[in-house]
C-alpha cells in the first residue's frame, strides 16, 4: 500500500494545526478551522467588536433594537423615580400615561429628535436629559459605526468548484480545482497555496506538505482560475489511487489570497477538499463563450461542470 | 510570416483570462476587463455595497433622495392609518393638509430635526415615531457612510499616453509608453508589468507572455515615467513588423501598482495597447521645462506629444 | 567561560536600540520598549490623536464628559452675559434658575436635541446658538469618531507562554516558546523573528543576532505555534549553559507578524524572554484534545503547561 | 577632477524625475518634490477630497464656517421668497427680524437642532425644510468625515539630523545621517533607501544611483537610527572630496518606509541632503543615557549633536 511521500524532515506540529489533528477534516468547506476554543472572553474590547461585526445580520439588528428599548426603559424608570410632575407635558396622568410619557421622552432625547411636546420642567430632569442625549450621541456613534462597518467589511466571495478532479495534464495527470469571483469587484494578483495533509499510520498523527502548482499567482482574474498540481514524479501523489488517498484520509487545504482592486485591500479565502470530494478521470468544462458582439461572457453557474475523461493512475510507483 | 515567440511551456489559460479569449481586446482602455458576467446578484451584502460605492454620482444622489421620499411616504401612510387626530398640530384638516402633516412629521422625525409644531398625541403614534427616529439614525448612518466612502475612495488617476511607440533605444529599438499622475497626491514605489497577448494561429486561442522591462519599479514619481521594453534578441518582438503584430492581434496589457503616500494605500491601474495603437518610428517629447526660478515645471497636456524618428524594424530574425 | 558567538561584523548600534543599552531588558513582557522619551509634545495633531486613541477607556470617557461640561459651562456663561431675558423660557427667574436654563439650553443646542421649551428670543442669542450647534456637530464628529476608532482599532492578542524552554529536539536540544491567539478572529500567514541580545564583556555594550528558526512562517494558525530555534552547531547558543546566559544577561526578543483575516489588516506583537525566564530541561504539554464528536478542542489555559524532560547541555563547545 | 562613478548603463530619465532636472535640489528638506504641475483640476472628486484633507487646518475650518453661512444664506433667501407669513414665529415683523428668522430657522434645520420656536406653517415651507434637513445631514456627513479624516490621517513624523556627516567607519569613512521618531507611536520594520544624484558635466543632465547601506532595514525603532553608507572602493563617493560633491551638485535623496504598529499602516517619509549640508570630519554624539532606574532615556533634542573627528578623504582614487 503506497503512501503519499512527505518531507519527513519537518516536525509533526506543522502549520500550527497541532499534533493531535484527528480523522476529520482540518478546514471546513467554508474555510473555518475545525477547532473549538471554549472559554474565549466575550465582553472584552476588540473581541466584543469582532463578534458584533461578524454575527448574523438579523441577530445584530435585534440586538440594536433591544438595546434601544432597554436604554429607554432604564431612563424611563429614572424619570418616573424623579416624578412626572417635573415635566411640561400635555398627556393624561394615569399610570400608563405617565409611564409612556417617560419612555417616549427618553426615546426623543436619546435619538436627539426632541419634539418638545414633553420637556423638562426641573433642573434635575434637565440634567438627566442632558446626560442622556450625550449618551445617546455616543451610543449611536458606536451602533451606526458597527452597522456601516458590517456593511463595508471586505469579503472574498470566491466560489470554488464543489469537487476537485484528477484530469489528464501534459501527458500525465494533474490534481485540479477551479474557482470564480462571485462579486463584481475586480480582483488582481491572485495567489493560491495548496497543502496536502495525510494521516501517518505509524504515529497516528497528520503530516502536511505544500504541493507544487503549475502556477501559484495570476495577475488578472476576470473569469475563472483552474489551479493545477501536476502529478509528476516529484509529487507526493505520484502513483497513488483514489483508494490510497481515502485510506490516508487525505485533505487538500486551499488558501487563496487576492487584492481587491476596488477597495485597495488584500482579502483571503480558504477551503479544502477531502479524498471523497475528488473526481478521478474528469475534467472541467469551459465556462465562457464568445458573445455575438465579441465580448467574452462567463456563466458562473458552470463552475462545477465536469465531463468524464479516461486517465491512468497508480501506474508510476513512487 | 514570423510570429511572436512565446513560452510554449505555459498552458493556454494563462492569466486567468480563460482559453476562449477571442479576437477583441482583453482589457479596455479604461482598465476594465472585456468580460460580461450576467446574473450576478445585486441585493446581497457586500455586492450591494460595492455597487452603491461604484455607481455614478448623480444616480447615487437620486437613489438617496428617492429612498428618503419612499421612507417618508411609507411612514406617512402608517400615521394616516392611525389617524391624524392622534397628533397635536396646528394645520388644517382637509385631506391634503392631513396627508402633508403626516408626511412632514415623518420627515422631521427621520432626520431628527423634530421642530415640535406637529407632535404625537397618543402612545401608538409615539411608539411609531420612536421607531422611525431609530430607523432614521441607522439609515442615515449607512447613507452618509456611503457618501463619504464614495468621496474618499482611493483612485489611481494616471493618464497614459494614448499611443505606445517603437523608438530607438540603445542602438536597437524599444517598445515604450508613458504616463503621468493627474492628481496632486504623491505616488511612490510605482511598479509596472506589461503582458503581451497574441493569437496563436494553430489553436485559435491566445497566448500570454510577460515582457522584460528596462526597469519595472521606480522609487519616486513626481513627473512622468516612460516604461521601456527593449526589443533585443530575447524579446518576443524581435524582428517583427507592425504588420506582424496586427496579424497576431497583439495586445499589450499594462498593470501599474503604486503607493499613495498621502493616504498610505496601495492603488492599481490598468490599460492596454492594441497593435493599431502603436506608432512605429516615433519618440516622446520632453514634458518638463526648467522655470526661471529653478523649479522644474511639468505640462501634463504633453503626455501624448511625440515626434517622428527613423527606426529599423524586421531586420533581426528571431 | 564560553560566550554566545555573534556576528562581530555588525556594528554595535544594531536594531536601532542604541549603543547605550544597559543591564536591563530592552523589550518588556508586554512588548513595549524599555525606553523613555521625555518631552514629546502632546497637543500637536496626530500625536494628540494617537494619545486619545491609546489612553485608557475610563480616562477617555471622563475626558469626553468633562469636555461636554466645560463646553456647556462656557456657552452658559456667554448666554448669561447676553442676558436670560433674551430667551423664551418657562422656568423661574432666580439666579440658579437662570444659570441652569442657560446651561441646559446650551446642552440641548450642542447635542442638537433642541426640545424648544427654552428658545432664543433675540437675534444675538440665535446667532450664538447657531454657532454652538455647528460647533456641537463638529465636536461630536471628532468625539464619536475617536470612540469608534478606539473600539475598532486592530489588536494582536497573542498569549505567549510565560517561560521559554530548552527541550530535546531531533537528537539535540532547541530553544522553544509557544503562543496562542486569544481572540476569535482568524490569523493567517503568521511570521516569527527571534533576536538574541547579549552583553559584550569587553565593550560593556550589547550585541544582537537573529536566531535561525525551524520555520519562521506558518500559513494557518487555528491553535498554537511552538517556535523552535534548534541549538545546533551553527547556533550562538551551542554549548552554553543556563549560567552562561545569565552571565551574558541574554535576552530573546520576539517579534510576531500576522494577517488578521477578518479585517484584512496586518498586526504585530512583541515580547521578550530574559535568561531567568527559560526552563532548561522542560517541554510543552499538548494543548488540544480530540472531542467525542471528532472536533479538536483547545484549552487556552494550558499554554504555560510544561513537563520536565532530561537534556544534555554545555557539552558541545562552540 | 574626479566625478562620482555612476552606473552608466541606466538611461538618464531614471527614478521618474525626468531628464530636465536642473541645478536645484530634486527633493526639498520636507520631502516634497521640487516640481510644479500647473493646471491640475481642483473640483474633481478625489482631487477635491485630497485638497480638503491636506490643506491647512485654519483654512479648512474657515471653509466649513463659510460654507455653513452660505448654505443658510441661500435657504434664508428661499424662505424669504416664499414669505415669512408662512411660518409660525414669535419674533417681530421688521425687515431685519424677518431676515434673521429666516436665517436662523435655516440654521436650526440644517443642524437638525429644530427648537420649534420658528416652525413651518405651509406645505411649501415644510417641503423646503424637509429637503434642507436631508441636505444638512448629507453635508455634515461629508464635513465631519473630512474633519475626522484629517485628524486621524497617518503621518510619519521622523526628525532627520539637519546635516549628514562623513565620519570614520571601520578603518575607512562613511556617509551618515540619523533620525528619530517624534511621535509616541511604535514604528517597526523601518527601511531606508538613499539615492545619490549628480550633474553629469558632459550632458548637463542628472544621473542617479542607489547607495549601498551598512543595513537598509531595522526591525525595531525605539530610539534613533544612524544610516551608514560605507565609502569603500565600490562606493561612487570613493576618493571624492567635499569640493568634488559641490562641483557635481550632489544630492542625497533619502526615502524612509516604516510600519506604524499602533495603527497597522505603512508610512513613508522623504528628505534630502545637498553637498552643502554635509559635515566632513564629524560624528554624531550619543542621544541616550541610562537613567538611575536602569531605563534608557533618549533626548530628542540631541539628534543634530555632532563632534569633530579627523578623517582622511580624497586618498583612494576610484
Amino acid at each position: 500500500m503506497p503512501l503519499p511521500r512527505f518531507n519527513r524532515s519537518l516536525p509533526n506540529d506543522d502549520l500550527g494545526l497541532g499534533i493531535r489533528v484527528g480523522p476529520g477534516r482540518s478546514v471546513n468547506k467554508d474555510g473555518t478551522f475545525n477547532v473549538r476554543r471554549p472559554g474565549l472572553p466575550f465582553f472584552r474590547g476588540y473581541e466584543l467588536y469582532h463578534r458584533l461585526i461578524t454575527m448574523g445580520g438579523f441577530r445584530f439588528l435585534a440586538l440594536l433594537f433591544l438595546g434601544f428599548l432597554a436604554a429607554n426603559a432604564l431612563f424611563a424608570a429614572i424619570y418616573l423615580g424623579i416624578g412626572m410632575d417635573q415635566f411640561v407635558r400635555t398627556g393624561g396622568n394615569g399610570r400608563l400615561d405617565r409611564l409612556m410619557d417617560a419612555f417616549f421622552f427618553s426615546a426623543q432625547t436619546l435619538t436627539t429628535v426632541g419634539y418638545g411636546h414633553i420637556s423638562p420642567n426641573s433642573h434635575l430632569v434637565s440634567a438627566v436629559a442632558a446626560f442622556e442625549s450625550l449618551l445617546g450621541l455616543l451610543s449611536f456613534a458606536l451602533a451606526t459605526g458597527l452597522l456601516y462597518g458590517r456593511f463595508s467589511r471586505p469579503h472574498a466571495q470566491m466560489r470554488f468548484s464543489q469537487r476537485a478532479v484528477v484530469a489528464p495534464y501534459r501527458g500525465g495527470t494533474g490534481f485540479m480545482f477551479r474557482f470564480v469571483n462571485r462579486r463584481s469587484n475586480q480582483l488582481i494578483e491572485v495567489e493560491a497555496t495548496v497543502v496536502l495533509s495525510c494521516l501517518d499510520p505509524e504515529t497516528g498523527t497528520r503530516r502536511f506538505t505544500t504541493l507544487a502548482l503549475e502556477r501559484n499567482k495570476i495577475n488578472l482574474f476576470p473569469t475563472s482560475w483552474t489551479v493545477v498540481h501536476p502529478i509528476d514524479e516529484a509529487s507526493p501523489l505520484a502513483g497513488l489511487t483514489a483508494e490510497d488517498l481515502e485510506r490516508a484520509q487525505a485533505e487538500f487545504i486551499v488558501l487563496i489570497k487576492a487584492f481587491d482592486d476596488t477597495f485597495a485591500q488584500t482579502i483571503y479565502q480558504r477551503t479544502s477538499y477531502v479524498a471523497g470530494e475528488i473526481l478521478w478521470g474528469a475534467r472541467f468544462q469551459p465556462m465562457s463563450t464568445l458573445a455575438a458582439d465579441g465580448v467574452m461572457e462567463m456563466d458562473l453557474e458552470k463552475v462545477d461542470a465536469t465531463e468524464a475523461v479516461p486517465i491512468e493512475t497508480g501506474a508510476k510507483a513512487p
